[in-house]
């Protein structure tokens, strides 16, 4: 146990499907201690359902991958083009990076950087993800190396990256990192 | 829709079947853009499950909940109670402070920290998990606040904590924060 | 075929769920040409439910059967507790008689009545239901006897009633006879 | 709640299974209060079914919906289509008109109107089933206009129609009305 | 794959039900090539149950299992318990031994036995079902020792019986084994 | 009741699917007393099936039918066709004959068959499976007839072989008849 049965609308991708049963596993697994073998869970689509006085013939949208946006944005972003990270962002965005600097456009971001390195890249060594109803943040962990305003090469720093994504889009990004530590030394 | 049936074996606190059926919307809702009213999840209980070979009379145990664990474990670190914290560790546990600080153990974390401040305490935002089969992966942020070495207060300084829980024990802590962005100022 | 299963919460009286089997059947047959001995409907209890973000823990209320509703109104009217038949009857009861005779209460009706017959009885022959979401709308049919203003009896005339029922309550009542037919021969 | 699966044999059209998810729904509305947004009903198809030691491949006949087959035969009766309102009729149809006039063929029924008045319409209010399992009732009900033999009219003279249909052919009809009220005045 | 539900009227024994999933598995394993690991049998009571126009509230009885009832006649056999033996066979009991031989009650059985062998017994290797519907058929066979009539003693000897079980009693008994190829020699 | 749904990944012919519905049917009935008419068995079809951490796509291959196999083996020793016979033995294949004689291959059987009757045939009354998981056993009974050795015919005589098939192969079979008691007389 358990076995799950997810009761869908026909018309869902089979990779969307993929991904719930997935999920739906790890949730169910984040509560008991079950293994996976014995560990069930499948879609079954229904030809016809109604709800709310209503009857519907398809399922809604799937959500975009949470992670696959972050990474989309990161590397938009490694590739200064700027255009497309921006559209990745919801209307609303907002960072905050260390120091508790708070920006909301890109061009800020570039021009506050701009003083810190000269040069940044990012090597991530995992992204994890927190579903959570409206949202799904993800998180992204891993390593910079770059070069200093001097010259200096840099490598090896810690950082971590919280990003929560809502409707496909980016609504806040929150940065921590190891920069000020090594800046110091 | 969609419409998630749970089918568990009887003796499941309703406090495990809550948390249950929470998540297991939420990691519904992650993959589709489907509402909550029209979100549906139930816990069916069986009388009597098979499954390789065996039949099983009662349900494997809950977890406890990893984001309480890490509660109980800061907070006993809050309160110098090493002894529940350390009880709260895996035996493999390993944590990891700015700068690349890699500790083992909870009376190494307590003298390094006595070389850079004198009081610390922890005001949370946020906590969320990221629910991965095998293991939870919980991130707490929010800000630090206490007393420099020199006798300095210091409050608002960011923190975020990724605290990895496997079997109900703490299993690897990551810390990042902008001490030093303040240290350096 | 076909096989229905509905899911309900806990606590329902065995009553209502006979209830609720029956009726189920009878809407399912009442769409497909499907025998008795082919129709099976169940109840199925869950132990824990949610929707729309929220766990609920136990059924809401049942109604009262429509028609002993209106059955119980019929019978105090017969026995003259207005009183009684006066709690049967929604805020906004509305009746209407032959010649598109509206009135409001029941001491109109009485009133009205005594111009037209000194004693009235009913005969039902059947109570039928119509299902119709948030009302439930009863017909019942059968015969009148009585006795004239002028002292005649009377017998074996037909009337039909149509009785809406909202929360348990008679919203309105819409009467037809063959009074007139009998009173003009 | 409650979720309502009802399992059937492919094969039926997208319309039938509408009319029974709505039916559904209105059968388990009437015995408990919920709201729609609470009521759930989908149509799962199988793809192999066994009952009674027989495995059937296809779903028997859905029926025409009741109320439309009274829709033809009162509409085929306006426009005096006798042969089209007749195959509409069960080989064993019955009506009973005010003053307990009972005929079995359409036209006697064209006979004894003849001696009432000269033309009639009918203006239709509402058209309510009533699902009984064999057979369902369709109730309508509304005003009837037209003109007296003498050559009076009338207008807004109330009526209601009582019709058994059964395997989609109307059984019985009965008929009240307010024709003698006014006749009478 | 597969999962397999088993929906009952509550009141069976755990017995019953852990007998059920074990048929069910196999019944399911004999025609697809899927692992234990695999296949998941439950049993899920429903609190109500309506088919055929009738609503039920508890379940029909349990069978006695088929090779149990063989064996405890076996035994009252082995036992010389006639009486008890008797009680275990269908009044339309009839058995064929070797050499096409038709009895219809025990007493016949220990004459003809006595003309054969003055002592026998048998050892048991398996009993298998086969699940028929309205009947069980057990199949044992293993190995007979005993005593020929001239005092001899023999052991060894091949047989099997089929045991045809209706309604919980021995409808019909075949046995074979090789006593006359050993008698021969 | 009972009512027996099937889940199934999507693939398998009709033709399994019905096997399994009646099978399943059988073995429910086989443990408790319920008449054909009260038992539903269907097969549900998912869309998407993850179990074991791994997301399937379609079934597993459906086993030949045992008595089917054992039929072919049967006829192609009648048939003479040793090659065909023995495509459908195990490789580990045992046969067991009146007198306990073992043994692996045909050829042996037909040689040692030589000193036994010069021709012989089966007539098949009834063939019978027992379903065991790993394995299905095949119960075949009837008469045997055809020529003893010098000359003389014989017919009537009883046997009945008992074959077990694994992975679609004869894995063993053991055979009992009433030669040796005709052989005697």
């Amino acid at each position: 146990m358990p076995v799950v049965s997810i009761t869908l609308l026909p018309g869902y991708a089979p990779d969307t499907q993929h991904r719930m049963v997935n999920r739906v596993a790890q949730a169910v697994r984040s509560v008991i201690d079950t293994p996976e073998a014995g560990t069930t869970v499948f879609v079954n689509e229904v030809s016809t359902y109604r709800r709310d006085g209503k009857v519907f013939s398809g399922g809604r949208a799937a959500h975009p991958v949470a992670s696959e946006v972050v990474q989309s944005f990161l590397q938009a972003m490694q590739e200064r083009d700027l255009q497309k990270a921006q559209s990745l962002l919801h209307p609303d965005f907002r960072m905050c990076f260390p120091g508790s600097v708070v920006m909301h456009n890109l061009s800020e971001l570039t021009a506050w950087a701009a003083q810190r390195y000269s040069r940044i890249g990012k090597h991530y060594e995992q992204f994890e993800e927190s579903w959570q109803g409206d949202a799904t943040v993800v998180f992204c962990h891993g390593t910079l190396q770059g070069t200093w305003l001097q010259g200096a090469p840099f490598e090896g720093i810690r950082f971590i990256d919280r990003m929560e994504v809502r409707g496909g889009l980016i609504y806040r990004q929150d940065v921590w990192n190891d920069l000020a530590e090594h800046r110091q030394a």
